[in-house]
This record gives C-alpha cells, sequence and structure tokens, in this order.
C-alpha cells in the first residue's frame, strides 16, 4: 500500500491533506524513524512523543514564514522529516550528513539551532521582538519540554515575555522526563495543573496559559491552536505527551529509550555494545560510590545528568546524598558551593559543554571564595555524533584564566580515580577533565593514592623532542611511541596538572629539548601548550614549541575517530607528523 | 545623649535590646550610615531600606550559628555595622579597608560573598544541606531583591529549594527597583501580591508564602518570624520596603540614590565632580543614540543596567528600541541573538563581569550561529571600589577562545565610536570592550569611519623595542613614551584587535625588533599576549616577548589608580619598566 509519508516532501503537501489523513501519517512517521534508527542510532523517545504535535504545528502555521524553534533539539526529528529531510533522514548525526538538531545553516525551517536546552523562549522572543519593530504578521512559536522549562534562562525569558505584547506561542510539552524523570517543585506544579488545580505559574509570569491537553490528540491541538490564534499577546499551551509515545518499549523505559543506541525493532532488543573496558563514566559512578561508603561527608551533585554521569547506582545506594538538581547549572554550582562552605566534600559531575552555563558561578561563587568544590567534568574533548554544541572544547582554556583553580586530566584511568581521591583532601576549587568513552581498563581498582598536586612525571626520558601531553591524548602518544623505531629520540612527559604546572621538571626540559609539543584535547587558544608558551617565553626558550589541540573553529558531528582524524590528532595522523620531526 | 548604637558592637549586644529601643537603633544607623556615606561615598539607598530588617533578623536570630545571606551584598551595610565592623566603617570600599561587599574572609558574619546578583537561593540551599546531613538545627535565611529573584540562577535555586523539606527561610525585599526600576512580569505579580491576590508564584514553587508586610515595622517582622518559625520546610517572606528609606532625597529619586557618591547630608545636593572629560558610557549612549536616529533597524538592549550604560537618554528619545530585559544576561544574550537572527542591528551593553553569566549563550547561541551581535563590554579592565566580584577581568581571554568571535578594544574615543560603528556592517559576533572611566575627549564627535577589521596601527616605528597594546591602556603608553628620552628606541603598535590578530603587521613587527613588550587590560592567561606569543612561536621568532596585564589573582576594592599601582600597570611603574629596558 502506498505511504501517505511517501508524497510528502514539504510542510506545503502536508498541509494539502485532510485532518483525518493526520493519524495515519503520523503512524508513518514513527515506523520511519523506528525503522532508521533500529540501524542508525539516534535520540528515540522524544522525537517519537512529538509526531502529533509535529505535524498539527506545520499543518496549523505557515512555516517557514511562521518561525518555529524546537527546544533542545533532538525532538526535531519528525520536524526534519517533514522538511525536506526525509531522503537523507539516514546520515543522521553521520560524518557528512544532516545534524541530530536543528542548525540554520542545514535548511530554512531550522530556524535556530538548539543543542543546549532551554534557550527557546529567550530566541522567539527576539525573533518576534525583531519582527514586530520591522512590521511582519508572521506567528512565533517555540516547544519546549518540562525538564527545560525550569532552567534558569527559560524562566528569564518568560519573564521578559510575559511582561511584553508580542504574538508568541509557548509550547510546554510535559512528559515529565528531560533524560532522567524531571526534578523540582515545578514538576508537582504542572502535575497538579493535569488534576485542575485553577491558576497556573504562567499566568503569574504574564502568559496566557491554557491547558493541559493532550498532545497525541489531533483534535485537541487543532482546536487549541485555533482558540490561541484568537488571542493577542504572549500565550502558553500545555500539552501532555508520553516519551517514546508508540513504541511500547520505549515507553515501558522512557530513560533507557532516551538514546537506545541500535535495536532490533521487531522485539525491542538493544544491541549491546560488546566491550570488554571499563568507561569513564563507569569508572566515576563506580569510585564515588566507594568513597561514600568509606566517607558520610560526601556529596555528588548532577545537573538533569544522573545516567549520563553514570550516578543511578550511587544514587540508589545513597538516595540523601546524591541530588540532581535539573537542569540548572547556575545553581548547581553555587549550591556546590553553599555544601562547601559548610565542610562538606562536594562533587559536581558536569559535562563540559554544560559547565559553560556556569562560567560566572565558577569564579565569583566558588574560585574567588577559594572554596574546595570538586569539578567532575566529563565529555571533554570530542564527543561525536552530538557535534558542535555538545564537544567539550573550551574548558580548559576558560577554567585555566580563572585564579585559585586547579585544572587537572587523567591520562589514564588509575590517574583518573586518585584525581578523584586526591581532590577530597584538597582545600581549593579542584576540575578533572575526563572523555566520554573507554578507558583502558578490564578491572575496576578500589586502591586510590594521593597525587601530589601540580606534579608531572617524565614517562621516558628523550634525546631530542620531548612531547607534553596533558589527558588521555597521552595514552594515545605511548601507542604511537611504541610504533616508532627511534623512539629513543622522544621524551614523553604526562602533565596530569594544566595548572599549577610543574615548573620544576618543566624548566628540566627546556634546558635539555630543542623541540617541544604539546597535545591537548581542548582548543588551543589559551589552552594547556599556551600555559607551556607562557613558561618558556619567561626562561627565554629559544627552541621551538608545537602546540597540537582543536584548531579555532566550531566542528561538526561525526565519530570520535572521524573528528579526530579530521582535525589531525588521530594516529595516523600524529605518527606522520611525529615521523616527519626526525 | 548617649546613642544606643554607642553600645552596640555585635548581635549579642543588640539581642539584649527591647523592642522597643530598636526604632531608635534603626534611626541611629540611618544617621550613622548617612554621615559615613557622605563623605565617603557607598551604595546608599539598597542599605537605607533594610535597617529594619536587620536590626529585627540578628536581634531574632542566632547569628552567626544561624546562617544569613544577603543577596548582592550592596544592602549589607546595617549588617556589617551591627557584626562588629561599627568602627572601621569608614573605610569601606577604601584601599585596606573593608569591602562593599560581604565577604568571607572578613568576618564570620558574612557568610557567603555576594557581588553579583541571584546566587543567595543557591548558596543557602546547599547550606541548609550540608547542615542536615551534618544533623545540626541551625537556621539558613536569605535576604534577596525582587529585581535579583527574576534572574535564572534564582529561579533555579527556588524550583530545587521547594522541592525539599529543609529549613530555609528566604526573604524577598520587595522596593520595586534594582538600580533602575524593576522590569518584567513577575514585577506585575509582586504588585497584585500586595493588593491581595490570593495566589502566588512562591507557592507554584513549592514555597510556604507570606506576605506581604511591612519591612519597617518590627512588630510586622517579628510576628512573622515567630509565625515563620513554627513552619517546617521551606517558606518565603515578602516585605516590601522603600530603597533610600529615612533619607528624604533618597526616598524621592531612587536611582540617583543608589550609590550617588559623597553628598551635603544636610541639603541632599551630591557633589559633582568636575571633569571637562567625557566618559565612556557617555560616548556609549550618544553613539547608539545617534546610530538610532540614521538607523530604524538598530536595537539596544541591557540587562538591568539602563543608566550604568547611560542608555537612559537614547530610551527616552528610542523607547521601543531600547530594552531592558532585567537582571537576566543569559536571556539577553540569546534575545540578541534572535533579533539578529531576523536581521536586526544589535547593540548588547553588558558589563564585562555580568558577561560571565552568558558564556555558553555567547559560546551556543551566537558565535556557533555566526550571529552579528554587538557586545560593548562595560567596565572592562579593573573597576575600582567595587572590588573582585566586579572588576571586568577575564572577557579578552575567554572571548578569544571563540571561534567567529571579533575581539576589539579601542584605544581611545574615536577607535571607540568607530568600533560601534563598523559593527553594524559586520556579519559575525563583534565584542568592544571599553573602561569604565573619562576618555581624554572633551567634545562629542558624530563623524564615524569605518575600520578594517583586524588591522593594527603602528603609531611610532622604534629601533629596539616594540610595545604591542590592547585597548585604553595604549594611551598610558603614549604618555610615557613622550616621558623618555630615548623615546625612539620604542616602537608603539595598537592593536584594536586582539581577534583577528594582524599577522602582515605582527610579522613585520618580530622581524624589526628582538625585544616586544605586550600590554593589555586583563588576565594574562589566555589573553592577547598569548595571542602574540602563539604567533611568534609559530614563526620561529628567537626574541624576547614580555607580557604585561593582569596577574593570576583576584584584586580587592581600592580606587583604580591604587589597584593599579598595586599590579604594576601605573605609569610610574611603566616607566620604570621601559627605562630599565634600554
Amino acid at each position: 500500500m502506498e505511504k501517505i509519508l511517501d508524497n510528502i516532501n514539504s510542510p506545503e503537501g502536508l498541509r494539502k491533506l485532510n485532518q483525518n489523513q493526520l493519524p495515519q501519517l503520523a503512524h508513518e512517521i514513527r515506523e520511519f524513524i523506528l525503522d532508521t534508527l533500529s540501524v542508525k542510532a539516534g535520540h528515540l523517545g522524544a522525537s517519537l512523543g512529538v509526531v502529533e504535535l509535529t505535524i498539527a504545528l506545520h499543518h496549523f502555521y505557515n512555516t517557514p514564514q511562521d518561525l518555529l524553534i524546537w527546544d533542545v533539539g533532538h525532538q526535531c526529528y519528525p520536524h526534519k522529516i517533514l522538511t525536506g529531510r526525509k531522503n537523507n533522514f539516514d546520515s543522521l548525526r553521520q560524518k557528512d550528513g544532516i545534524s541530530g538538531f536543528p542548525a540554520r545553516e542545514e535548511n530554512e525551517f531550522d530556524t535556530f539551532g538548539t543543542g543546549h536546552s532551554s534557550t527557546s523562549i529567550s530566541a522567539i522572543t527576539g525573533m518576534a521582538f525583531a519582527n514586530q519593530i520591522q512590521h511582519k504578521t508572521n506567528k512565533h512559536i517555540a516547544v519546549i519540554g518540562d525538564a527545560s522549562i525550569v532552567s534558569g534562562m527559560a524562566l528569564e525569558g518568560l519573564n521578559h515575555l510575559g511582561s511584553t505584547d508580542l504574538d508568541v506561542l509557548i509550547i510546554l510539552n510535559d512528559n515529565s522526563i528531560g533524560i532522567d524523570p524531571s526534578v523540582g517543585a515545578l514538576k508537582e506544579h504542572f502535575f497538579q495543573l493535569e488534576n485542575g488545580l485553577n491558576h497556573s505559574v504562567f499566568e503569574d509570569f504574564g502568559m496566557h496559559y491554557k491547558g493541559v491537553i493532550d498532545g497525541h490528540n489531533f483534535d485537541e491541538l487543532f482546536n487549541a491552536f485555533d482558540e490561541l490564534n484568537e488571542i493577542s499577546g504572549p500565550k502558553l499551551l500545555h500539552i501532555k505527551t508520553i516519551k517514546g509515545k508508540g513504541y511500547a518499549q520505549a515507553e515501558a523505559d522512557q530513560v533507557k529509550w532516551h538514546a537506545p543506541g541500535r535495536f532490533n525493532k521487531a522485539t525491542g532488543e538493544i544491541s549491546s555494545v560488546i566491550n570488554s573496558k571499563i568507561s569513564y563514566q563507569h569508572i566515576f559512578g563506580e569510585t564515588i560510590s566507594e568513597f561514600m561508603r568509606q566517607n558520610e561527608n560526601i556529596v555528588a551533585i548532577t545537573p538533569a545528568m544522573l545516567s549520563g554521569s553514570n550516578l543511578i547506582q550511587t544514587k540508589i545506594e545513597f538516595p540523601d546524598r546524591v541530588i540532581d538538581v535539573g537542569i540548572a547549572e547556575q545553581h548547581a554550582v553555587t549550591f556546590a558551593a553553599g555544601l562547601a562552605s559548610q565542610g562538606i566534600v562536594t562533587y559536581l559531575a558536569i559535562y563540559s559543554t554544560f559547565l559553560q552555563r556556569a562560567y560566572d558561578q565558577v569564579i565569583h561563587d566558588v574560585s574567588l571564595q577559594n572554596l574546595p568544590v570538586v569539578f567532575c567534568i566529563d565529555r571533554a574533548g570530542i564527543v561525536g555524533t552530538d557535534g558542535a554544541t555538545h564537544h567539550g572544547f573550551f574548558d580548559i582554556s576558560f577554567l585555566r584564566s580563572i585564579p585559585n583553580m586547579i585544572v587537572a586530566a587523567p591520562m589514564d584511568e588509575m590517574d583518573f580515580q586518585n584525581l578523584l581521591y586526591t581532590a577530597q583532601f584538597t582545600e581549593q576549587p579542584f576540575s578533572i577533565r575526563f572523555p566520554k568513552g573507554n578507558s583502558n581498563a578490564e578491572v575496576l581498582s578500589n586502591e586510590f593514592e594521593k597525587i601530589e598536586i601540580g606534579k608531572a612525571i617524565e614517562i621516558q626520558k628523550g634525546t631530542e623532542i620531548a612531547i607534553l601531553t596533558f589527558g588521555t591524548i597521552g595514552q594515545r602518544i605511548q601507542n604511537i611511541l611504541n610504533e616508532i623505531n627511534s623512539k629513543e629520540k622522544f621524551g614523553h612527559y604526562k602533565f596530569i596538572f594544566c595548572k599549577p604546572l610543574d615548573f620544576n621538571l618543566l624548566g628540566e626540559i627546556l634546558n635539555q629539548y630543542e623541540t617541544i609539543i604539546t597535545f591537548e584535547d581542548g582548543i588551543l587558544n589559551g589552552g594547556f601548550g599556551d600555559s607551556i608558551l607562557e613558561y618558556a617565553q619567561e626562561k627565554d626558550f629559544k627552541g621551538k614549541i608545537i602546540r597540537r589541540g582543536y584548531p579555532d573553529e566550531f566542528i561538526g558531528h561525526a565519530s570520535i575517530e572521524e573528528l579526530e582524524k579530521e582535525i589531525g590528532l588521530d594516529e595516523e595522523a600524529i605518527l606522520k607528523f611525529l615521523i616527519k620531526l626526525i
């Protein structure tokens, strides 16, 4: 049988359908997504939850003239399928393929890029304001989830929007879950609204409020759009949806099916990735659990990344001492500062890219007061298919410029555990960055050693060239050196600490070598290599220093390996580079 | 007559007073503040507004065991006077004197440093959580203003706090004003609460709510404390106060009397600072106004710094195109991105230290999408008596590492106007940093020229040493060179752009000189000097490069001149340093 979806290549085509054809189209889009993602992997649950909403929006509104923003863009797959990217949907998140998030440069229907959450209200308010000034009459819609709307900037946006007369519709897609179940006081308020509470927080924020309606019911959606279309000024439509809707397994275990990887569509069996190595995330959770067993004065905090940071088991074992504060990075950091000020050993697990949200709090609340918060910076370096919005690019650079801050990165799993261990005895801010993915360990150790803060290690002495590494890239260098015949020409120095720097060892290196190469998994501007340059200049070093790391440009999506190849940090490229030097 | 205040040196002493003595004490504290600030200058209005509240809190609660945080600490003067700093209160904000904000290292009653706004709820929640774990029973109180509570992180804090059972009292000090009158939808809601609205937004956030009471009435305050003390869990007390209370002039013009400088207490006449020079802030506002007259497609945004950024007149002339979004830096940046995405020329006026709040939005919403927002970064560099929390220390470093971002700083007022002018024709993010205080101009120009982006200027050729300056410190170098006999030995190169760098001219400089000195008004780690180091190393420069700027430590409060002297960037120190070199 011919599918409706086969003939729909744009919202224009969609708008020619009768409303009674839409449930069938929704079904087909779900099947299409499941067929593709079961093979290609991606963010499944959120996209299944907004199929009806997406169809209804593009059917009712005149996109792209009417401007539509999807907050935290991983719910955008139905949108991409309906807006000209059906035929290359199977290139999703792959090298040279379409992005897993809305991207302005990809398509005119993607009005605003949204990889990080909670930006949509501010952006749509700006767009509506621009169009008001320019006397345009188009409509403005932003779709935001209940986990995202509690983040500070979304509420800042509401407070501004609600005081204007701008024609903006915010759709709250309430499914009680982000990646993990939603937390916080407003979650309870949303629950009360479903049960008929007669006023909403959004009215306090100046919005016209309508809700709660069933976000999978086309009649309810279109009736609401019709009604709200007649009302001027800012308004909020509260819809209830089910994450993973239409695929029983995904509805039943929403956390697991957020981004399940590949799976068997028929059976719902998720392909297990066979690997005997333990990931850094696994080490992190297990190690924190072990610390908590030994010391009841330890607390761990996560801003909505309980599963991503592998703290779920820790939370089960220590429910009172693992705190998920929701998508609230700013609060997370200053909350941590409050804990640390009262003598609690405080580990904050946060992705590098999301720590950017709390940069001021790191400076103003933690470092300026020299409070011993331990920043466990996950997903440092390139993260792969999530792309430009999610790489941990900047943290070395932005942390190194902050006084009092220790900036550390393990070369391997032992360093990692020892850094985590050492940090709890340290009386100043301590940051430990670590990558996404596997370590070389197959068995987890529970033996921890204190590391001397600021101390670098000579792994091997060389005769010509000194290689200085910061972070796990040091292991790649070890592998490469083992492949080089004249390995003895290269010294390799492991800098676990970018700050404080080991000036003693660095001084010796500057005396002994004429060529120095630095490697780091981060942007070069302001990074580890710069710290070596700074000291070398002070010491009047006349040799050559070559810095290798990330370039001064945004890097897109592909596998980690492909992206490292793209920027010349893969084994082959580094090997060639080193051989050429001697 | 003996004053009550004469015998009060601590909250312990205060608690021995009868409640009927407190109004007299409040009067005396106001007089004491007025007497001091009329001579020494400081934040007057906010502190006059919380005199009764401060007395009542320290009288009722057992500080410092009960933990008290003052959000945006400039309301802390009565607190400082009552907690052991009465006798050195006249050293406020001066070199080696007490800070104008709470500071942990200064006094045990200052439980958490608060220079930036809206941090108190997160910090007090962390403290209460720590004490719950440690089975302590002390109380936790944070006082926050209505302009601060709408900032994202405060709302994130409420959303978390309201879902806990922590014993925390938040006092909303509602006076309808921050530095400028409050804005936003919640402001209207607070107004409705005063008029008897029967539910509050805070209840939606899970808080027990009590309000609105008169914050200048001791009976009402103590009754509320008594009542709330019996209620477990998080609660919010909404009090109404008058900024500037008790000093007629300050009540009548609250914006002017926020921090009026010195004044005649008897007459209310504010000492005018006689200076024929025009400040950078003045130039900024006037120049933006002139642009708006010429181009109706221009918008200016400020996050709650309408008067600080001198946009008040511009707002009067163009009320629809100057937008104060309140204390909401994150929203401000993404709102700007939304405007820019629709073709509006968008100037965002923001202090360097507050731009830290929106670092992620600068990366994720503006730079990654290469949207042409113009960041007009005010108070860049050392700001003086506001101290460590307010210096514009980090922006060169944190902006330089962001791809697509133009990083510029004028050497003088002409550069400044021309940069502002040039930015409106540029199709990428453009940051322009400028200092607090006076330029050398006495008359404002309305002639603007486009500057070639990335171009540096040779001001004078030299025979031995090249001085490279970024920003207004270049003018100081000019003054100094004019005092040196062998001036011809020094070349002086003005870099208006730290990024992109003028590699052509820099290449020539590296060829011509053996010694290069860089000067910048910012932290050295990752800054302008580093960008010169990076290029010099690439070009195998074998000479000497000396970088001068801010050190890797937090700098306290004193006058700008005193602080520059402290870090060796004053004229005398630089002159000595340069003479020693030749």
